[in-house]
């Protein structure tokens, strides 16, 4: 069974005497369930209805604690509702007017006839169309459900609360406009043709969930054929927070990232891509290994060198597993010293402790990882500068930016500080200006 | 020259001495602009700064007001600003957060972990997506601008302003959530697969200003092929906002929409719609004009007759034009007490009080259908109650509940009235409910 994390409301009617709540948290804390939020309903004349969030790890337990409550004298459990699915209920985004529609002089602004002059502004300057419509600050989100989250290959529709979280993101972080849209097939050009087609409707195409190797040919073709930002995020969003990482955490080990020897265990979508950043970067030794020797070959040809686990364990500084297996590195393969970034969800290849007790200097798992931290200011950035695409530079400077904004002693900095998605979206626009690129994007 | 409404904003520094807003005034009125709103920016010791809006027909009329307001005593013209794109900078919609994503509580309820779950439970019941994200209440508005207003086909990106329109009122008018999605393709084919393709993301399709005869073929497989509401707003919405303003035509004049002689001049899209609507809705007799032999004989096979432009004039007791032709009807060929629409905008086929001056009982152009009217309720009840399509009985609903909210001597009722749509919304919604529509959706 997969482990989650259930976040349980619990209305709860408790009568008015000293010790009600205390009795309710020993239940609970029994039961070994996690109190969230606690907030008062009501204040009655004998009793206090309050909202009670529990967090647990299976239904199961979930089930436990609302018996053990049901079997507390003066303790009446009014409803049981999920955090979550509550939350998602109609919906988490919403395509609201920017502008007033109170009077017929608002309506004639918005629509005809007024709308007409901007349309034929744009059909002479097309370029109008930065400035006059949402293109400027809008991305689409395409998936086709192949790869989502730790959970697979579940397809379009269920991966949608997914692809609206990102649209949550990009709003709440940056202010972007951001729309999902669901692609109903597996086969790659299909996938590419339908993104072609419908291109102009955004001024960025943000990649998600789709399964590799799909996801290199498309990020590749679409690239090619659009001249506009095009990134795949589970590559290049996890690549950018995971160099912020590493540069924070070579800099507490004292070693220098450049002239370090970085070994990087499997080679999907994320580990490939962070491999590939890291050379960007300036990592001159770096090694690979994976059992799908076409995605070894290819880091190759980008100067990367072949490995075995083993040979990476024993030799290298810096060591990054991104292999969806859990348990994968014994404490006993780790070498004094090391850095050691087991990435794989939810369970890593390496617990972070056993590591650092095995030796290592510095061990993390997944968590750190977060791309939240890094795609909402790499389109912002590159939206902003109308660049026609998003390069390595701008990569880089979005991680160098992310690990700037870390506080002392931690190595990636919260991605709920907006302070942190503006100094992103500052350093990506300023790459892309150092590089000529600004104003390059085409419709 | 297109003629168009320029509203422009004159910041105007006046000195504070009276007369001076009445010189403004004058110097305006004599060069036939006409004065909107009046807004003060700032009173100073001795001035006033006031935002004058001045609506014009062209460019050459807001310059020449320019140069006059330039050279009164008193007044200093401080900028000069488009109201129109103005509204539009940044452009007109925001895809927004519905939820907060203050702390680590909101965001592992927005994103991972918590979504995990939804995902799942919609992988285990798909139908849980129209709960559970923005499909219960969104709408693709898919174009290429092959027919945009009375533009003509000016492509996918210079139409966006006018989706972006349509997106707000959706908005305003039954908080829908709608996108625009630009195609770039004049293939129908291409046209039909794209929107398959992405049709997943919304709960329906509202197909826009696409050139006939493509559009019928576009709707027709679409209906075929998704199990979903899809609508193309100029033929069906233009019909319903039709039907409404001829139901309450024919009840101010006695006459028996069902059993009058009713003659369509023009069958482009919003012609032949009004046609058919009007069989659908129990006209008996329809007469029908066209140059398109092809269009003629389509609404033959329908139950229509053929008949010429002189004959529908010199038989029909209500007559409806939608030909893009200005003039086309001379007063001579007007019938005694005879119910004319024409149109054809920003020039109907006869000006109404020339057609009432003739001897017409009533006569009105394109201003009154206006199908803002009809579009948005007919999506909203039709997405509230789950139907996989939008048929007839639907459209007749709502045109019924137009025709009611119009207030005495109205023939329609003021778009911006808020309780128009919450009634067409109701009658489209039981409609559906009374043929058994209810709840047939897929995704």
């Amino acid at each position: 069974m997969r482990r989650m994390n259930i976040d349980t409301v619990f209305r709860l009617r408790l009568s008015y005497q000293p010790g009600q709540l205390a009795r309710v948290a020993q239940v609970i804390g029994e039961e070994k369930g996690l109190i969230g939020e606690l907030y008062i309903v009501r204040f009655g004349e004998d009793h206090t209805i309050r909202d009670v969030t529990v967090e647990t790890e299976d239904e199961e337990q979930t089930s436990r604690i609302e018996s053990r409550l049901r079997n507390l004298s003066g303790v009446e459990v009014l409803s049981i509702s999920d955090a979550v699915f509550d939350r998602h209920q109609g919906g988490k985004i919403h395509s609201q007017s920017r502008i007033p529609l109170e009077n017929v002089s608002d309506l004639r602004k918005a629509y005809t006839p007024g709308v007409a002059r901007v349309s034929l502004a744009i059909e002479k300057n097309p370029m109008l169309a930065y400035k006059y419509t949402t293109l400027g600050n809008s991305v689409g989100i395409f998936t086709n459900g192949t790869r989502v989250l730790g959970l697979g290959d579940i397809g379009p529709v269920p991966s949608l609360p997914v692809m609206e979280g990102k649209a949550v993101l990009y709003d709440k972080f940056v202010g972007i406009s951001a729309t999902p849209i669901l692609l109903s097939t597996k086969n790659v050009d299909t996938f590419v043709e339908t993104v072609v087609q419908v291109s102009s409707s955004f001024g960025a195409i943000h990649l998600e969930d789709i399964r590799s190797p799909d996801c290199y040919q498309i990020e590749d073709e679409l690239i090619r054929r659009l001249g506009k930002p095009v990134m795949h995020d589970d590559q290049h969003g996890t690549a950018v927070a995971a160099l912020a990482a590493l540069i924070n955490a070579a800099k507490m080990a004292h070693l220098s990232l450049e002239n370090a020897t970085v070994g990087q265990i499997g080679l999907g979508a994320a580990g490939s891509a962070i491999a590939r950043l890291l050379m960007a970067y300036g990592v001159k030794r770096m090694y690979v290994s994976d059992k799908n020797e076409e995605a070894v070959s290819w880091l190759e040809s980008l100067g990367a060198h072949r490995a075995s686990l083993d040979d990476i364990m024993k030799t290298c500084d810096i060591v990054i597993a991104a292999t969806g297996r859990p348990g994968l590195i014994r404490a006993d393969q780790v070498r004094k010293g090391q850095i050691l970034f087991a990435l794989s969800n939810p369970s890593p290849e390496i617990e972070p402790r056993v590591a650092v007790a095995a030796g290592a200097s510095f061990a993390s798992d997944g968590k750190s990882i977060n791309n939240a931290l890094a795609f909402p200011g790499i389109f912002k950035g590159a939206l902003q500068s109308r660049s026609r695409l998003i390069s390595n530079e701008m990569k880089i400077a979005a991680a160098i930016a992310i690990a700037q904004m870390a506080e002392e002693g931690e190595i990636v900095p919260d991605p709920l500080n907006p302070k942190v998605h503006q100094e992103v979206t500052k350093a990506v626009f300023e790459a892309a200006n150092q590089q000529g690129l600004s104003g390059t994007a085409t419709l």
